[in-house]
């Protein structure tokens, strides 16, 4: 079934190719799709375009496609082409013709717009609280190792003393910065593109206030060109802020391939977490870190693929469109796949609590050496010299204590302030807004 | 000079290329750097690093040199290395000794981020004006031609009516949603990273609450390692919202060289703002938008460039950071002569107020009949039906009027409700704290 | 069963992560894993690792294998890693012991080298069949609408007469350098990695040249640890040449999306290449193009995604690699589906023979009339500006006939000259040798 | 002056927006300008639209200004827009107006066309001797350290005995695979796009084929169309091989700085080749290493930059394409200036010759031990088994030497191999072909 079908057959080939992935895509979007027709056909009810009593069936009926859709059971029939006419297909099927109702006042155009907005708040939703755990776990990590020094590295040398609890302390503070990204992707994305239609809006008497207050939005998007030209560029934003996360991730998997290196040992992964060689027989290889350093590299790679796209299309909706679920919507899963993954791998890595017992660490004492100096009254760049030319000769030595007492410093590692800052994002995306609009709609509060 | 300069020479070829091109750059850093100097030692003298006279004697020098940066005089002398050098040595030259205390408790790592924040910020409210006021001649545009219509179109076919009103408003809408990703670039840019020295702290009792305040930065980046992860992704966050505009505009640009071609005929350049062929006489080309388009489009690209420089290095410092300014920096001044080109264009554009006299565009009322039906009782899979078939037939008609009249459609644009998001975001900057903050440093309050 | 598997299971979160889509992947790879282990165990046996009995077995059973792959029915059994796993498995299974004596020798990672490899160059072949054939459907059209004008633009401004000729044939040229670029990628390719094992080479006296010559490589990867380096290079280099020919057809897409449209009118689909709009009943959209130009333009960034994968690795192997495998792999059939659309479409299109009588295009016989006034010996930029000035004044008039003559103009195609260079770059594949030695290896020939 | 200008002043905002950098990179442009001017007017004279007198004094002062703009001092004048208009005033003021003439026949299109190819090809020229100079300088290394074992990493974890002959070797054999695309490159590029005009023909009686001779091409782009459509392709593909090159630089840099981090130790930098820190007196960074691996990962975002601009561009011209300049032109100095300095560091890195004294190395015997058990007859699983149990238990033993005899392993590293392929693909070039052309143009020979 084609919502648009004329007289004329469309070509095999071409339908194939133009359905494309839409049908194993689109299930994705069915609880949504229908969360979405419910406000609409509730607003087209207030208009006048519907009767009441029309509204009270298709409600009921769209009820049950929900729980289908959210316990994994709906499905889109072979020669049916998307999820909006798979809904509408159930509707007629149970109810003649009141189910085409729903369509009024829409275009497939907002209709995919609503779904990807609801679906990906949503998503948004899920992916701060993967975050937030993985954030906590790293803050619980920096505090249980906070005495347990390491060498700090510039250009790969080693240079000063830095500890666990920095280490630990420091990616969690990435990830409360990824979430101001996210919180204005959440924002972008929390607007109300319904009564758009295909972009022009329609010459239906819409109330689009009441369907972005029936769903939760923030507010509409108003202009209703402006909402068709949001297709894309919500998901490009929303990409940018998957991809700070994926770098902060993949920077931390980087850090612990490296540190579980012979060469370093700094970490060691339990055994059960490791992978071996068909032919090296004593190898534990960090197999976990690897793949999601990979995972999130490709993650970074989303804005620009959405971009290629995307760009250099005029105004107006383009099925080209369409490709951009490919690339969109499973990228939520592999972004909380790698988060419970580092959460979980975090949580269980042994630390090496002698690595200063290694001689060749003792450089990284020089700056305190330089700085006690200073603290004498020697001149900075004198105290400089004086400590390079020890080195060069082979005399310098040092005591393996550091007494850093500033703000965000080994002994002061402003965990707490993290912490704080974390939560104050957290709480302005407003979540319990949208989940308690939408229990509403549904008739569960 | 070299701040660390050792006992033996370094190869010319090598410092030649190491160098490369930050004595040009580095200039655009100079009234930063020295407002983050003049914070830090405010700051030293309070922790006793330094003694009330000394740093009475090196504000007021200070002072000096930010004048000359501010005035374009600042130079980074030949055999210099960089912005920090220059400054140091301008202060050791006029006070002796007493100028290489500036460095005590910083390394050169903590003072370029600090530059690096400090410009970026500058630059943001830069960009925020520049957006604004391309948002108030759209606004102004959109509202003057609410009433003037022109086809819609969706695959390039033509669809739905549509007018100017919507079709300014729209990028209007646009970069009001692009305002919201910048303010997340500005609070992740507008935390202080001094204090965190070479990314591990220091040993001296340093106040970093105390140079937060003094710059007027929100907070301070807490874990001083993460304040070193800090660079290349505070450029990586502010690319992102760059790209976001710049994807704005280069969609703008290219509807308005769509519609200056012959083929649509909907707006017009005044003869000054085009361009000639060298052998087609009658040629007058839009390159102003073409430009526009191109430049915002190598601008799409800045994220992804950032992001292959810094991707897959480990936590610390590394020096290929230093090549992310050649990058970065003129980004900032390409996007705003873009704003301003864009928003001159788009003020002075002619419209073509006779566009649906062609009778080919008589088919973007085909919905508006289908509606009509509909309101008459018709059910809208029958009126599609009947539409459609009268279309073949070559037997439709409509007359050439719209009521619209829903929230964000061509009867009710609702450009106040976008004024008003756009000021709310606006405020959100607070940039006036950072003035007032950096007024207070410089004595000109 | 993993082939690495020691004393200590494998965490099951681990083991579903790190096998990840390997399992649904490597089935694509079966085949040719097959096919390497049939060369590597003959140049054991060669050089006295195998007995002839055991290889003569060994060989009867792997060519089973081959048929089951090649026929589809291969699956990677619940609990196997991977194909080289399955493989080895379905060997010891039927053969006992000897079974495992396939991987003397070699590691998974030459393994997955050559099969890669041999994938690699079957699917180029694959490709340049694609090429070939739509470089052949648009030079027909070319021949048969060579006499038919249209106007040519520049800035998308009317400008010059061209033809569909011109048309066609561009695209066709276009496709023949793309081919070019493939068959440097092909050389790239077809060179054997197998006896790299791990990356380091091994301390059997392999025999790497009777690889080469039985799997009809052009030479091997010299150097081991640069056959290692080559994981993710070649899959790099053969993205460049896809997304050279992905570029050719998004481009030709656009034109097409562009001419369909009826602002243009220039070509038409049959109705049955078309689809419908659920609100527009007058629609007829050229879906097909436009998605053919999202998928090339996802395909576009395919380069870039590897190179982030791959970027700031270091030498030797890692996990990271496998995750490429989820881009590569799918990126042929995404292609090939791409050129076999193009190819029918751009033999069905309908070409509108009398786009010229509109008056507006009267101005692309501008440069004529100036070539005209200077062949009559007026100095060409005294020529420009008379025409110049009629045109303003809107006195130009000329007749609708060119008479270009020179190589690659309108009336002077060089559609042959086209299309030796294809068969040219055609014949350099050598694609006979790699087939006669597969044969040669499998008994068929 | 402006060759298009007609009665209207252009604004002064707008003819500075769209000069942009054009008058400082056509400068890059200047002889081959000129020598594409000589070849069209020989053509020109040779089909009667020039007198040999004319001929005769253009060419003599097209020499002049060649000689200018090889020297240097070439200089495109306030207010002049680009070479092509320079050159032509340059000729006017000495000539009169038979300057005007090397215009005939032509449009800024293919002259800008015939620019960048020209100009390409000879940055390819240098590009491949620099290329060729690095790979001498590595096969020198590889052999000179041959005998040097190192360990072998996977994952980052000490796997197999590999060597500094392997290592040099390996980066050798990749940049002759990079010459591989970097010969497809320039076959595309090498191809003459001149009559072109602009992108449409010209119906003066041209001979194409004439300027392809003169000016040494392979061969023309036939098609027109096509001719002007390599616009951004071309430079896409020569960036493509860019990014091989790049890629390679940047693996080799990664390498070097790890192998020079105090954790590895395999390789030291010369003091004077190393930087140091401005706090930190023991340091000595291998700042070049990261400089040239952020120059090369600046260089492959070059493709997909390129891509940005062109990407969903119609067939046609479009100003679009003079951004591109910006980006392409100057990564050839960029890239030359990374392949000098890596070929001068690799020949003076100073290797550690010791590394296996270290025991935590051993382990990289395990595969030896586990092969040497095979050859005695056992089963390759069960000898893997063996010595996995023996490592666990710390009871694994093996002396340092090994016997690796295949092609491209340690003790046969195929240097001489690699070589020759090298010079196969160099002499593919044929670059004397096109010396000799440009010379005979010239009257130099």
């Amino acid at each position: 079934m084609k919502l648009w079908e004329k007289s004329v057959q469309v070509n095999k080939d071409v339908e194939s190719y133009t359905v494309g992935r839409d049908r194993e895509l689109d299930v994705y979007l069915a609880p949504y799709d229908v969360l979405g027709s419910m406000a609409h056909i509730t607003m087209l009810e207030s208009v006048g375009l519907l009767t009441k009593e029309e509204l009270a069936v298709l409600i009921k009926e769209l009820k049950v496609i929900y729980k289908l859709a959210v316990s994994g059971e709906f499905v889109i029939e072979d020669g049916i082409e998307d999820v909006h006419s798979q809904v509408e297909l159930m509707l007629t099927r149970k109810l003649g013709d009141v189910g085409k109702k729903i369509h009024s006042g829409r275009s497939r155009n907002d209709q995919v717009l609503i779904d990807l907005k609801l679906f990906t708040r949503d998503q948004i939703h899920s992916l701060v609280n993967s975050v937030t755990k993985l954030i906590d776990v790293l803050l619980e990590q920096s505090e249980e190792y906070k005495n347990i020094l390491m060498p700090g590295y510039t250009h790969l040398q080693i240079a000063m003393p830095s500890s666990f609890g920095l280490w630990f302390g420091s990616y969690a503070e990435s990830l409360v910065d990824d979430l101001q990204l996210l919180l204005a992707a959440y924002r972008i994305c929390n607007r109300n593109p319904l009564g758009s239609a295909a972009g022009y809006g329609s010459s239906f008497p819409l109330n689009r206030q009441m369907t972005t207050d029936l769903l939760g939005f923030d507010s509409m998007n108003y202009n209703v060109v402006y909402a068709q030209m949001g297709r894309g560029k919500m998901e490009r934003v929303v990409a940018f802020a998957i991809a700070n996360i994926a770098a902060t991730l993949s920077k931390l998997s980087y850090d612990a391939c490296l540190y579980n290196s012979q060469n370093f040992g700094f970490i060691k992964l339990p055994d059960e977490y490791t992978t071996g060689s068909s032919i090296m027989p004593h190898k534990k290889n960090p197999d976990v870190f690897e793949l999601t350093r990979a995972k999130c590299n490709k993650l970074q790679g989303l804005p620009n693929n959405i971009t290629l796209i995307t760009n250099n299309l005029p105004s107006g909706y383009f099925r080209d469109l369409q490709i951009i679920k490919e690339l969109f919507i499973p990228s939520f899963e592999e972004m909380n796949d790698c988060l419970h993954m580092v959460a979980q791998m975090m949580g269980e890595v042994k630390i090496n609590e002698h690595i200063l017992d290694d001689p060749k660490y003792l450089l990284i004492f020089s700056v305190e050496e330089v700085n006690r100096l200073v603290l004498e009254g020697i001149p900075f760049r004198d105290a400089y010299k004086q400590v390079g030319l020890e080195i060069e000769k082979g005399n310098f030595s040092h005591n393996k204590e550091v007494h850093h007492t500033h703000e965000g410093s080994i002994g002061n590692l402003c965990n707490d302030s993290i912490d704080i800052l974390k939560q104050q994002i957290v709480d302005q995306f407003e979540f319990e807004k949208v989940i308690s609009a939408e229990k509403k709609l549904l008739g569960e509060n």
